[in-house]
């Protein structure tokens, strides 16, 4: 896969890119990370790349020529399919099933802006997607194009260890996942629950189903509509329900 | 405001820490970041910060004894109130009023754990708050955290200048923005809808209004749920209804 970002703080990605995860993807080539200066493909002889908003107000607003010549470049001698993603507040709400989808492509471009608004005929007619990351307001879109990058490439064959993938994720099972326990069993007076010490393996794993249930029933019970629910679990949420 | 980071991947923070608005934040001592790699409080002789699962199963767990001893460090000497700080999936959906809670804070703490879970006894002994920045899965919980990080020191009185406070937000008016144009008048043919170079600025600010509206209810429905509607902002939603 590969991945630019237009971005007018192009050091802002260096220390994220160069460790962990997403070094370790670039290191064994399943990923190839490009960041760029779109300021670098501004035709204004000040290299301006935004401009006052028509109809006044405060603030500036990207110019389109720089982003949509730096897209060009990027797309040019390419016959594979690009997804050219803008990150911005507006956009769709990113969740787990579309950093699936976007781990299926070959090449991403992101668009990070910082604090400007982007001219509209970027939105209409360059982008394939507009994303946002949260429902919280950003400095620019640099941050939320690592998290999606971050997110993405971890799913790319190949990038995650048996150790990491282990890590059953709190999604993948449609519930939150049980509390975890490691040595001491005491530590400071604050005990191990008696049931993970038992050796018994049935117990451990009802104890685990009931409890993963429990936190996802109090932290998200948005997670269990739509749940099919097994007899156990029905059993428990009625339990639950009682604030037993 | 101080905030402390605890994690095992210290150099992911140096690119964001060091450019634009979070720099400029730490320049003008409004905030300041330190960032800890808690390995450093382990007792462990192989200064290990991690253990197998009490109960078995596949993943490592992170040990209570080097974060406590971390947190106690950090809120030794201190009389006013720290925030403890735990990025985790299971965490409450961070949200724009939580950016601003936080900012009224002196002092954040951040607990980033990376692939391995957290022994429950941090959870329920050590930590104020379990955040989660939304629904997907990332590596760990660095990138969480300098979101955070990010959309609370802009909220900080004196970090943000006149132009960039004076970019109206997607979430304060509770609608999303409206589209934005500047120059040129016509790129390749694309060109800005008349009433913005009409110099009408009634005319202006009612297209400005309505397309922020007709944005909200066609990308995001659910933030005009418990909206107190105008007659206008009704009549306008009943045309997009309609589908005109």
């Amino acid at each position: 896969m590969k991945i630019d970002i237009l971005t007018l703080f192009p050091d802002m990605f260096t220390g994220v890119f160069n460790q962990s995860i997403l070094k370790k993807a670039q290191e064994r080539n399943i990923v190839s990370y490009h960041v760029h200066n779109f300021r670098d493909f501004s035709k204004d002889k000040h290299q301006k790349v935004d401009d006052y908003p028509y109809g006044g107000g405060a603030g500036m607003v990207l110019t389109p020529q720089p982003i949509f010549d730096a897209v060009q470049h990027l797309t040019s001698n390419k016959n594979n399919k690009t997804r050219i993603i803008l990150m911005c507040p507006q956009g769709e709400t990113y969740t787990q099933k579309k950093a699936e989808e976007l781990a299926k492509e070959d090449h991403l471009i992101f668009i990070c802006g910082h604090y400007e608004g982007y001219d509209e005929r970027i939105r209409e007619h360059l982008v394939t997607d507009e994303l946002s990351i949260g429902d919280y307001v950003l400095t620019g879109g640099e941050l939320a194009s690592m998290v999606i990058i971050d997110s993405v490439v971890r799913l790319l064959p190949g990038v995650l260890g048996n150790e990491e993938s282990a890590r059953l994720d709190s999604y993948s099972s449609g519930l939150l996942e049980h509390p975890h326990y490691t040595r001491p069993a005491d530590y400071k007076g604050m005990k191990v629950p008696e049931v993970l010490l038992s050796g018994n393996h049935k117990k451990i794993e009802e104890w685990r189903a009931k409890e993963a249930l429990r936190r996802t029933f109090i932290r998200r019970p948005d997670l269990l509509k739509g749940r099919i629910l097994s007899e156990q679990e029905k059993k428990w949420l009625e339990e639950f329900q009682k604030g037993e």
